[in-house]
């Protein structure tokens, strides 16, 4: 079978864009989708995702589910995902029938943190330092070369500290890899950053780019908690890091939405940490400090469309309401700040339910 | 049949909203209840309704099944109405089962010119002139009275300009009344207005409110063409236009939010054109403007939640996109400005096909 013709013109208003994924990420896409005129179709596994609640259509059925695929690409014109652990080989067979972006290849590289060293790699792109472990065999070795405190994470499906430990000595690390069912890992080097940061870009089907004003996150037990902007990046970094997404975006024939999350460190190097190719938790603020979001930026390149004002009206503080602190919704609500809540019943913990921006007029919020 | 209970506690997000209507207000309430988490069902006697394309549940049906509306009513916790040319008996029917907000006594009052006159005439709001036309024979008089140019508008079921018509003599007036079948009207002196405004508030069910900084509206063809915030309005006349919507939604024991449009006079009064119970197309603005939009401020009042922020960040100028123009989406598109499409497939004439909204910093938008 061959792959779906590309878009070759933008995509009109009243057409169906169809997302794989059902979370809050599709949930807000489809959102976005909606102000600008087009229809959302949701494919999702989950029987009441967040994301149907908003949908025009809705197809509820396992990611691997050739017939309903196929019946789902039909049904579209054009397709993307929300999340990047949503199974390559569905976005493959959707491509067959319907142009998908970004492109499979995107997933790809992002669902395998082995590959995506390597892709970084070759690129010239700084990550932490790190050694591949494909059996117990090797981890003594990387151990001694790269020295404790380590974290052993799998290549793959990894997010929110899924699939992370850290270590503090070889037989640490080898008991995790043994926890991880001996799964390839990389062995990588604690970073004793100054801060996180994150650049959230956007590129479109001509080639054009356009990058957000990089947040500042600030992350408990592998969840994002907060992201602010301004950052405590220089100018410098800002254009650094903005130029280490674009590279990335254009070696991947990206169109989307991209994040790059970054560690900064103590003497002001650039660390990429992995590439989310989608929209991402620390670009919630966008909403409701810019003009086009995250969200409808993504919108915007899979439809062809131009892209948008990536400007910022107002400096921003998003903080992630999680698991039963959406209990609290009440108070929240009485703050004068955007609040933003996911339609999800169940508020097991760790589960991101909800978030909450607090502007204030740009160039007046002050880091510590 | 008794009422339904009021709304004793907020609802708790997740909960359904109801929305009789389902045009683009309908849809732009859906997005805004669904951003604070709620999922809400749509009722619309149009088989493809906008806001079926956002909404968790639809009803299509015939406004007055009362059947269908009764099923509506228990599928809801609270409901609500988007458009004061849903019927009454609609509201009413709906409200003996479930909460409604607005009361549909403010239907009642918006739906009927003479009635609506009545209501402000005893609190002691002025308005243009008139005098009520209930026959033929009544014309003369009030035409003497008045003095022309004049505007025969019919009681019941006028907007956009329907139900109106400017007449210069009593013969013209005559002739207009006919053309309306002599359903009951008023005879309205033409107001030689500096320029038109109106007043976007919320009531909360607490009696709380809030209004938004008024925008400058213009008309063509008796369609808002455009809002400008800020408006040529005085510190002073703010204050009152705010007090007049304030005066009015007290009155009417008002939960929700509800537009005032006023002719501002060239020497400086403010006359009360007309009310409505809802959201309002010189409001939308308010999305890409404020922190908090009027669709999510009506949500947050018929919810029983604290409203929220009306706060501007920014100056702001919303144009509508009506009719064919939309066809110029992707120049618009191309535009750093909020382009909202409201998913309609047909572009008739004079139909709101859209909005953009063009920000800029606080404080910078220079008026004519």
């Amino acid at each position: 079978m061959t792959a779906a013709k590309p878009l070759t013109r933008p995509l009109a208003p009243g057409a169906a864009i169809g997302i794989l994924g059902g979370g809050q990420l599709g949930r807000m896409l489809a959102m976005a989708a909606a102000r600008l005129g087009f229809r959302t179709h949701i494919y999702s596994d989950e029987e009441d995702a967040p994301a149907f609640q908003v949908a025009d259509r809705r197809c509820h059925a396992p990611y691997l589910k050739r017939s309903m695929l196929e019946e789902f690409a039909k049904s579209v014109e054009v397709a993307t995902f929300e999340f990047e652990n949503v199974p390559e080989a569905a976005a493959t067979i959707l491509g067959q029938h319907v142009p998908v972006a970004p492109l499979p290849q995107a997933l790809a590289v992002a669902q395998d943190r082995l590959l995506e060293r390597k892709f970084l790699g070759g690129l010239g792109i700084t990550t932490a330092q790190f050694k591949s472990i494909g059996n117990e065999g090797q981890i003594e070795d990387a151990f001694s070369v790269l020295g404790g405190p380590a974290i052993l994470k799998t290549s793959r499906l990894g997010y929110d500290g899924k699939g992370q430990k850290r270590v503090r000595t070889a037989a640490e690390a080898r008991a995790a890899f043994a926890e991880f069912n001996g799964v390839p890992c990389l062995l990588e080097s604690v970073v004793d950053f100054a801060f996180e940061a994150s650049v959230i870009a956007a590129r479109g089907r001509d080639g054009s780019f356009v990058a957000y004003d990089p947040p500042e996150n600030e992350h408990g037990d592998h969840i994002l908690r907060r992201s602010t902007v301004p950052s405590r990046l220089t100018h410098a970094q800002i254009d650094e890091a903005k130029a280490i997404a674009r590279k990335i975006a254009e070696a991947l024939d990206y169109v989307g939405v991209l994040c790059v999350e970054l560690f900064v460190t103590k003497d002001g190097k650039l660390l990429v940490n992995e590439i989310a190719p989608r929209v991402h938790n620390s670009g919630h603020w966008t909403i409701d400090a810019c003009l086009t979001s995250q969200f409808e930026q993504h919108i915007r390149a899979i439809a062809g469309w131009p892209l948008g004002d990536a400007k910022r009206h107002s400096d921003a503080v998003m903080e992630n309401i999680i698991g039963d602190g959406v209990n609290n919704w009440l108070k929240l609500a009485g703050e004068p700040a955007g609040l933003h809540l996911y339609g999800k019943k169940e508020a097991r913990p760790g589960r991101k339910m909800g978030h909450i921006t607090r502007l204030s007029p740009l160039g007046t919020l002050k880091r510590k």
